[in-house]
C-alpha cells in the first residue's frame, strides 16, 4: 500500500480521482465544489446526478458566510462534522436545538418532534441564517412553512434529510422557490452531506492550510 | 403528503419499506439488524452487498457492550451519531482522541496523523473495546499494527473508512483475520455508517422506548 498520509495530501489525491472519474461531466463554478466535496464524504457519485441549487444559491451563501452566518442543523451529528475554525474566523456559529430541554418538554406537550420546535425556535434568530437540514423531513417541513409565512428568510436552505418517509417529498418543497437552496433530490442524504455541503461552501472563502 | 410525525413510527415504516425492497435476500439473524440500519441511515442499498461480517463478529460485540464496552471513535462525528443513553445504561462509553491537544502535539512532532496517535493512546485503554473507524483509513492501518504486535485486543473493529486513498485496502487488512469485525468492503462508509452500526448493536440489547 502506497500509504500517503499527510491529510491534505490525501485530501489533494481524492480529488483528484474523483475529477477523473466524473469525466467530462461540468458543473457551473462554486456548485463543483460542492458535489466534489459530498462525493469525497460518501464515495457515492448519485450525488453528481442528485444535488440541486438554485440559481443564487452559492452567491447567497457565500455573502451570508462572509457576514458571520449563523448555521442551524437538525443533528448534533450534522453540528459536528461542520468546521469551526473557518466559520469563527468569518464571525459566524453553528447551533442545533435538538438536544435542548426546553425543545424536548414543548414537542412532548405539543406532540410533535422535536425537530419542528427547533425550526421554530431557529427562525427567530438573527442575523444571516443558513438551514442544514440532514436528518428530519418534518424540519424540512416546518421550515417551508415558517418561510411562507414569512417568519423567516433563510440566506440558504440545505435540504438533505436521508429516508424513506416523507423525504423525497418534503425536499421538492423548496425546488423551484424562491429561497436558495441546495437540495439533495430522492432519499439520499445524511447529515454527513448536510456538514460536507456546508464545508465546501466555507472553504470557498478563504485559504485553507496545506491546500 | 401523508405526514406521520412520531420518530418511532417513521422509523418502522422505514425498516418495513427497507424490507420489502430487500425483497427475498436474507441475512443472518443479529447482522440483518445492521444492514438494515445502515440502509436506513445512507438510502443506499450497496450496503447490502459491502457490508462483510466476520462469524463472532455479532456475538463478540453484544457481549463486549453487555459488559461495559468502551467505543472509540476516529471522528467526534461518529462519537456524536453514537445513542448514548444505552450504551450508558449497560456501562459503557464512547470517546474520540482526536481532538485532544496532546494527540494532536504527538502527531505534529512525529509527522504522522493525528488518527494514528488517537490509535495508539486508545490501545491502552482497559476493558472490552470496539473500534468504529469510519473516517480514516491510516486508524485502520495502525490498529491492525497494533493487534498483530499483541498491544491490542479488540472485541470488535468496526472498519467503514469512506474514500478514494488507502480506504480499499486498509478494510482488506482485516477480511479474514481472527479478529471480529464488520467491513464495509469498497470505498463507501463514513463516520454515520459507522454510528449506525454500534446503534444497531446497541439496539439488540435493550427494549427501545416506542418500539
Amino acid at each position: 500500500m502506497n500509504l500517503i498520509i499527510k491529510p491534505s495530501d490525501i485530501e489533494k489525491k481524492s480529488f483528484s480521482i474523483i475529477t477523473q472519474e466524473l469525466g467530462d461531466r461540468t458543473f457551473p463554478a462554486g456548485q463543483e465544489e460542492v458535489v466534489k466535496r459530498v462525493i469525497h464524504t460518501t464515495a457515492d457519485f448519485d450525488y453528481a446526478d442528485n444535488l440541486c441549487f438554485s440559481e443564487n444559491a452559492i452567491e447567497s451563501a457565500k455573502d451570508a458566510l462572509s457576514h458571520g452566518a449563523t448555521i442551524i442543523t437538525d443533528t448534533n451529528m450534522a453540528m459536528s462534522g461542520i468546521s469551526k475554525t473557518i466559520l469563527s474566523s468569518l464571525g459566524g456559529q453553528v447551533c442545533c436545538f435538538m438536544a435542548d430541554k426546553q425543545v424536548a418538554d414543548e414537542a412532548k406537550t405539543r406532540g410533535v418532534t422535536r425537530a419542528i420546535v427547533s425550526m421554530e425556535h431557529a427562525a427567530k434568530l438573527d442575523g444571516p441564517l443558513i438551514f442544514a437540514i440532514g436528518n428530519a423531513p418534518t424540519a424540512l417541513i416546518r421550515l417551508h412553512e415558517l418561510i411562507e409565512q414569512g417568519v423567516c428568510h433563510p440566506a440558504l436552505v440545505v435540504g438533505v434529510p436521508v429516508g424513506f418517509v416523507n423525504v423525497v417529498e418534503s425536499k421538492e418543497l423548496f425546488i423551484g422557490g424562491n429561497t436558495p437552496y441546495i437540495i439533495a433530490r430522492g432519499r439520499k442524504g445524511g447529515s454527513n452531506v448536510a456538514a460536507a455541503i456546508i464545508n465546501a461552501l466555507q472553504y470557498q472563502l478563504v485559504k485553507r492550510e496545506g491546500f
